[in-house]
């Protein structure tokens, strides 16, 4: 039973082959692949396939399948096979889900109308079980958990827990505690499984559960849920309603999801890529989302043409500050982005309050001074010697120290603007930060060139 | 119990009040306010701190606290915190712990021989226990392992498990299932605590196991690991060494850090900041490790400007073309970014085999001879009105779509070469990436204006 490297790397060996017999059209051997993986490792597989061969081998898998194979699936991925199943279908598929899953999938259906058809097509226990959970946002804590409870009340002994245990048979999958709740259903304290197999038989609940552990209130954001989870290392934990009453709980299998995505879309938000991008997703609609940054992007660049605009003259008289003036801006961008990085990523983590900013300030003022004393050195040397000309050299060093400066300052002020003005940092940050960069890197290069070398 | 958004974010909310106190010099009060957090939560704010204030808290919290608090660092700030430790505060620190953070800990000091000398300072015992898991690296299976595993016989029944773990009194926190092994150490399979509260107490623990449950070798490197636990939904699993006799078991928590880890170092290294960087770390540190890339951008932009310089005479004839020249160059450099994004994810993800990188490059070619095409008609609009030049207009469009398609062919092929030569395409593929869209850039709007304006 020992996967070795191969058994775990099992997934990506077959994807080639897999590709190959879809290639040349031999779908049942293509099927035949997949003998043997778990539906998450198949959902993994579609995912490394092209649209069009990704649509053909899902309708090759058996049906049954279908349900555990989309509750694995990336969202983009997901949308694009749901989009092409029958209501009758996605219905089916969802009925032996986890509702977490199930709630998933129809929230990545296309609109309200196709999930209420879905809802239609369910037999009324299923259609109830799901209509409660959709009132919360995929994003809040009540869009991740699961009512698949066991709840015990807290005056109880262990031995009659562990009766009542042996007498349902079977524990829903990922229990590790069950839930404390009075008489009103209020919840009260979580008791481990482990307790309950090693505590003297004779205690209450009561006297054995844990009520230090914090519920989680349904609308409270996925983002501080995984915090939650990380810091105080949990495996599952109880929801529970604005009164206290218990809801349901979240596993941290759900968080390891929230976390993985939270992690892809900042490193897509800084592309300029909103939405979650499926690698293999149709050309036309990726074009038009890549398309709108490139346009915001333009912009900021003609602005930056703009600037250099004005020093037409001076250019024209000392060409060779057309030829280095890319080093100025380009250096400014890549400090900027250091020191950008290094506040986003402070603002996730909850690193920074109004107290510690100044300090922040600070030091990152202090590193952008030292490097841009250090690289403006270097390149005052390399522009004096290659245009032979001392006094180039002195703007050259100069405007690279201006910009390492003022790099800095933007780096760490734009984040912490954008947040406090409730945008994403992530998002704007990187276009707003370079357009600073690129604006005073012209302007201080051809500025004090105009000024010292005409 | 209720954690209301204020509960949750109690965290953030002392931040502002600790740094306060700790300006005022009121050190007394700064440790008050961590009364009642958990070691996790003072975790947090201490990596909020500067570090002089952060060394100074430290000192005031009680010993007994540090190891636990150690253990829910970050790297970075754990080792500047260790590096003021006496080796014996260390050892101390260190025998409470679980295994698998002690390790941690031990790992973040200076050297191997801070380590020798913090292990000689532990008893036997604590000594032993440590020893025997710090052969296995930070990043591989055994080093997220931790060995308090309970071990089960095949042959005995439910019953007379039940009964022995009441006899143990309590288990290992996060023990979700026991471990099946047979009379030499080798692993079998796991028991889930779930089975033995629901199981017949009759059946034997061979008849109610899990034997499907794969299990991991020792050396899997961390990034498969967490893989796997993301795939499979797992909460615990068994380690094994290379017979397949167990080990020790990875929680689920450990994961949890592992994927927020991998996550930050990604964002860090497109930046091209290779080591884990605290938010707070000393300024001559910080400015070294960031002067690194900015030397290596410096020797791509003289590069380009090189590139620029070959057209000097053309830019002297028509200014024009320097003006408009870094929007060509920063429009290939968004585009590139853009693909080179989606291309690193799906390396990440495992979804990109040799079989679907024809159809990924055809994608990518197709988005960028789109937009290409789109935002070439566009600037080749402004650009001769602009300067009222339709012969410019021409020059910039062309210029535009060739280095468009250009970023497209980069931005795939980069990753997918600096992957087969071993090189983390996240940390070195922008760079590279904009060194070709700034040079086809300039080249192809430089001498196309050359050609075509002269």
């Amino acid at each position: 039973m020992v996967a070795d490297r191969a058994g775990v790397m099992a997934v990506q060996v077959r994807l080639d082959p897999l590709h190959l017999a879809l290639e040349r059209g031999e779908d049942g051997r293509a099927v035949d692949l997949l003998f043997g993986l778990s539906s998450a490792e198949v959902a993994s597989l579609l995912e490394g396939l092209p649209g069009p061969e990704r649509g053909r081998l899902w309708r090759k898998i058996p049906e049954k399948s279908h349900g555990a194979i989309l509750a694995d699936l990336a969202d983009p991925v997901r949308s694009s096979l749901l989009r092409r199943m029958a209501p009758e279908k996605v219905a089916e598929a969802t009925k032996s889900l986890d509702i977490d899953d199930a709630v998933d999938i129809l929230q990545d259906l296309p609109g309200p109308e196709e999930i209420e058809h879905v809802l239609r097509s369910m037999d009324v226990q299923n259609r109830r079980r799901l209509s409660s959970m959709l009132s919360y946002e995929e994003d809040q804590a009540g869009g991740l958990m699961d009512t698949d409870v066991v709840p015990v009340r807290a005056e109880v002994t262990l031995d009659v827990v562990a009766r009542y245990l042996r007498s349902l048979g079977s524990l829903p999958e990922g229990t590790d505690s069950l839930m404390v709740v009075d008489r009103e259903g209020h919840f009260l304290g979580t008791l481990s499984l482990r307790r309950v197999l090693t505590g003297d038989a004779q205690l209450t609940v009561g006297e054995c559960m844990h009520s230090r552990h914090e519920a989680i209130p349904a609308t409270l954001p996925a983002a501080e849920v995984s915090n939650l989870f990380a810091r105080e290392d949990l495996v599952s934990a109880p929801v529970v309603d604005d009164q206290g009453r218990l809801l349901g709980r979240i596993t941290v299998d759900d968080v390891v999801d929230v976390i993985r995505d939270q992690a892809e879309r900042r490193m897509l938000h800084m592309v300029g890529l909103m939405q979650e991008e499926d690698t293999f997703s149709p050309v036309w609609g990726s074009a038009g989302r890549r398309a709108v940054w490139l346009g915001i992007n333009l912009v900021t660049a003609f602005l930056a043409a703009w600037v250099i605009g004005h020093f037409e003259g001076t250019i024209r008289q000392v060409v060779a500050l057309a030829i280095l003036m890319p080093v100025v801006a380009s250096m400014g961008g890549i400090a900027g982005s250091q020191t950008l990085t290094i506040v986003v990523r402070g603002l996730a983590l909850g690193q920074l309050a109004r107290a510690n900013v100044k300090p922040l300030f600070l030091k990152e003022l202090a590193i952008g001074t030292l490097n841009g004393l250090g690289w403006a050195a270097v390149v005052a040397v390399v522009g004096a010697t290659w245009f032979d000309s001392p006094w180039l050299g002195v703007v050259f060093g100069a405007a690279m120290l201006v910009n390492l400066v003022v790099a800095a300052l933007a780096g760490v002020g734009i984040p912490l603007g954008l947040r406090a003005m409730g945008i994403d940092p992530a998002l704007a940050g990187g276009v707003l930060l370079t357009t600073v960069t690129d604006v005073i890197g012209f302007v201080s290069f051809l500025g004090l060139g105009a000024l010292i070398l005409l």
